[in-house]
């Protein structure tokens, strides 16, 4: 496997990481993961714009510049041969004595790396089961950063617990799962969380919404309780590499017959639609 | 420079770090910087409780036993022949493929090494600046975990503002600092945070409060707003490399006449006495 550090492509066993680095220290860094569709990178642009969008909001400067950064991640795809699987990149703010405060002078530094890729048609098929959990994250959620220790901690319990995915509440509200944006259906229309500091806008998520707008299918993204989770019609999760998963067990608790119920099927169905069109033009381009 | 990885005593420039770390990855670890004083650690035993405490709480196994580690951070103090400055260590989960869940057999890694000796004697005397900013951080600060970020983006923030600390607020209550405990000091009592899961349970501040029960000094843990801050007839700040350490601006207004406050200083020389007394008799040991 070969690594891209900075601007060059090196063996796996030669990308190392100083001790002194600061995003592994202080998690003082972002990241992204681009899911790859037969070689392909998906909504590349749109995950490289959040990248440098979570850089600002951490005052970091990315010293490349997007479509620069865009060429080298093609490059690492051609040289690594993906097909399928994941594109994994961080930028870190680098290497510096340690100290909490730093001068801007430090050269920030990218890692990127080959994700394997795990299928999930299965899952997408059967559902997955989640476990509810609290909230206990930072308030600033829409940066898509290195500290992920909560994450990790909530994931974990789910993992513990044979289930898929934690659903955080905060406050008695739903904002999203670990690694993922949740979504529920009631009476025909889907609900989700609204893109403020309390969730990680996904590009799946937005690519979603986009599509809902495309059909004209309602959808509200407002904050809904707990209570309205536990009584919703059908409840789905987003992301990157799960793209639309239904979720059919919640804390024991069985969803739309314990399958994916048909709105969610339809939302996979469009989002997998859009996926192949994409892909498609994108190969040809 | 010496570092400690794990069990073993490398050179600085041996000593890297996997791009699979979790550390390096998700913050995935928890630390401690202990200082040193004529090359003795000061509440060495404290800081290696707290460390196992903090691993325990993200459910991290520590493979050694604290006496152990304990016994390699003084081999560590000797072959760089540290006499004053900081010890830092960090242990991280370990290398694994990237999954936010994470299996029992990944091994745990530590490293050690020294910092600096940064001298706070002038600042002590003369008290030093701080600004307010609101307390964002996850709902675990009692984990002394890597996940720094939104300490590093305020300590910026202040030190872009020629201040030295970020005094934290949360629901209009002072929690602590960026990297310190607050204390305020009100008709000649203390108060302080309680050691909650709102606050990082400082070793200085467990310590000064030990001192403060001894001599029969009153004080108490208590939340206090920020306009009780605003009030107070002294603020001090204790962190590991600052001991205790006056504040005599914040965010423009002059404490204390802008020098250490009577009740200050007789905590500073308080807590002076003892680690001359503990650092004499530790190395009389």
């Amino acid at each position: 496997m070969k690594v891209l550090v900075n601007d060059e492509i090196l063996d796996r066993n030669q990308a190392k990481v100083d001790i002194e680095d600061r995003g592994y220290q202080f998690g003082d860094g972002v990241y992204e993961v681009i899911n790859l569709y037969n070689g392909v990178p998906f909504t590349l642009k749109e995950h490289i714009s959040r990248l440098y969008r979570s850089a600002n909001e951490i005052g970091m400067k990315i010293y490349v510049e997007p479509e620069q950064l865009c060429k080298r991640l093609l490059d690492l795809i051609n040289v690594n041969n993906m097909k399928d699987g994941g594109l994994y990149l961080q930028i870190t703010r680098g290497v510096s004595h340690r100290a909490h405060q730093y001068e801007d002078s430090i050269k920030p530094r990218l890692v990127a790396y080959p994700l394997p890729y795990k299928s999930v048609q299965t899952a997408q098929s059967a559902g997955v089961e989640a476990i509810t959990a609290d909230d206990l994250r930072w308030l600033r959620c829409d940066i898509k950063s290195l500290n992920l220790l909560y994450n990790i901690m909530v994931k974990q319990k789910a993992h513990e617990a044979g289930a898929f995915e934690a659903i955080l509440i905060r406050d008695g509200v739903v904002t999203e799962g670990s690694s993922s944006n949740i979504f529920i259906v009631k009476g025909g229309i889907l609900f989700t969380h609204p893109a403020t500091n309390k969730i990680l806008n996904g590009i799946t998520r937005t690519k979603l919404l986009e599509i809902l707008d495309k059909h004209g299918w309602q959808y509200k993204t407002e904050p809904f309780t707990k209570e309205a989770l536990m009584e919703a019609d059908e409840v789905f999760l987003t992301s990157t590499t799960s793209e639309v998963m239904p979720i059919t067990n919640i804390d024991g608790v069985t969803f739309s017959h314990g399958k994916p119920g048909p709105y969610t099927q339809k939302f996979q169905d469009a989002f997998r639609n859009v996926v192949n069109s994409e892909v498609g033009s994108a190969k040809k381009a």
